[in-house]
């Protein structure tokens, strides 16, 4: 049977404005915040909330989808087989509690570990980044272009200053020396939107060593329509079931990078 | 003579509005860019044709009033007595021209060298961050709380991963520990935005070796407002004639970032 994508986003699209506005409303009340194992890693009631509420609409509208999520859902999946939903009720969360701007609601559907639906909310800004497999990649219903080639010294680079500041953490030189031959660099807390900027073109290149699948499926979607050059640091497929380095940039330019994390 | 501050508000705001529609226009259409001494360093078209724009209606408006602009404008001065005016057309030029959205107009007033009007407006997020000495601070309209002081190991710090990058940069090794010791760090590309953020809370201290009175007059009179610390490395104030060092956070917090920088 040949799935209705288009469907999907248009049901997933409903659900997600749904929960940007019970988001916007919690941040006019105080929050109940808990800390997991560092304060970098907050995750509030809301997380749990919204997870639950995009699961419990995918559950009774496609009751055989399995779905991964970044906070309770799919702790057992071991495999890509079939149609998996993968979720990220709050990307951004230590933006969303200290910040209040600059997190996203980030949904993919994947079939067989190809990417076929993705919507990444940026829910302050009311940005919708969204594509559909073969279709292209939308930013607020207009059509992004495809990525084209850039020199690294013309790149403006996703790095966060945290990622560079001892060599005590893994590529922290390559990432010094991507960072000095870059324009510049910029850092919004966000994998996510920030997956998103490099598929708009507001950043060149994005660097992440320690990303989980709910974290980039949605933006990914988006990545392929345009373009994008996605790996791990050997130029590898990143994982959809583990957490690991990935990195998304223009075509010709991501040679580059690859090139000095492995220097 | 007592001024009518708020009359001069007013107005500025007018005009950074009809500039702001300029800036938005312009970006549908393709830009002339002239480099001006190295990449990182951009100018346009549209940065002289806004301090100009401005600099025209205050001229008209207030002909006995100096004007000192990033571009063009009061090259020639080396006092602050009496009116100033202190204007920025872009500020954020590389992300103009590069990432078409994170860039704004600042604006600010000065009598005797002390803050009257402060306006930065983000353009593309239609943000407005506005203030009136000893009358508070608005983000859109909304009043802007005091700074309560903060750690800062729960304290996200505005620092560019470009500021870090290398050994020979000023401070470099004291900004890491910064880095080190906060929760994150945040880059967005604009002093005059990332200073306003400071003031609405969005980050708790900025940290910028290099800024000159243009990039950071219009926010400071809404950071002293809501008590912001402001001060250079070694705890003056920041010059309003000559580029410096300017730190600015909150209260408590500033003590210790100053401290690691002189460590």
């Amino acid at each position: 049977m040949e799935e209705n994508w288009s469907a999907m986003q248009e049901k997933a699209v409903q659900w997600i404005q749904e929960a940007g506005e019970l988001l916007r409303a919690s941040l006019e009340e105080s929050l109940v915040i808990e800390t997991k194992s560092n304060p970098n890693d907050l995750v509030t009631e809301m997380d749990f909330k919204i997870e639950r509420l995009l699961t419990k609409k995918i559950n009774k509208e496609y009751p055989g989808h399995r779905i991964l999520g970044e906070e309770e859902a799919g702790a057992d999946i071991t495999d890509t087989d079939n149609i998996i939903w993968i979720i990220d009720p709050i990307d951004g969360t230590t933006n969303f509690v200290h910040q209040q701007f600059n997190f996203a609601i980030s949904l993919a559907v994947f079939e067989n570990g190809i990417g076929k639906v993705g919507i990444v909310y940026d829910v302050m800004a009311d940005e919708w980044f969204t594509a559909l497999e073969g279709k292209g990649a939308y930013h607020n219903n207009v059509k992004l272009s495809k990525l084209k080639p850039a020199e690294l010294k013309e790149a403006i680079v996703g790095i966060n200053a945290r990622w560079i500041k001892n060599e005590k953490i893994p590529y922290a030189r390559q990432m010094r020396n991507i960072v000095d031959e870059s324009r510049s660099t910029r850092a919004y807390g966000s994998a996510a939107i920030e997956l998103c900027y490099v598929a708009c073109g507001r950043l060149d290149s994005y660097v992440n060593l320690w990303l989980a699948p709910w974290d980039f499926a949605g933006a990914e979607v988006l990545l392929r329509e345009v373009g994008a050059d996605i790996s791990t640091i050997d130029n590898k497929r990143p994982s959809m079931l583990e957490k690991g380095p990935y990195l998304a940039g223009r075509p010709g330019l991501q040679e580059k990078v690859r090139g000095m994390l492995n220097s």
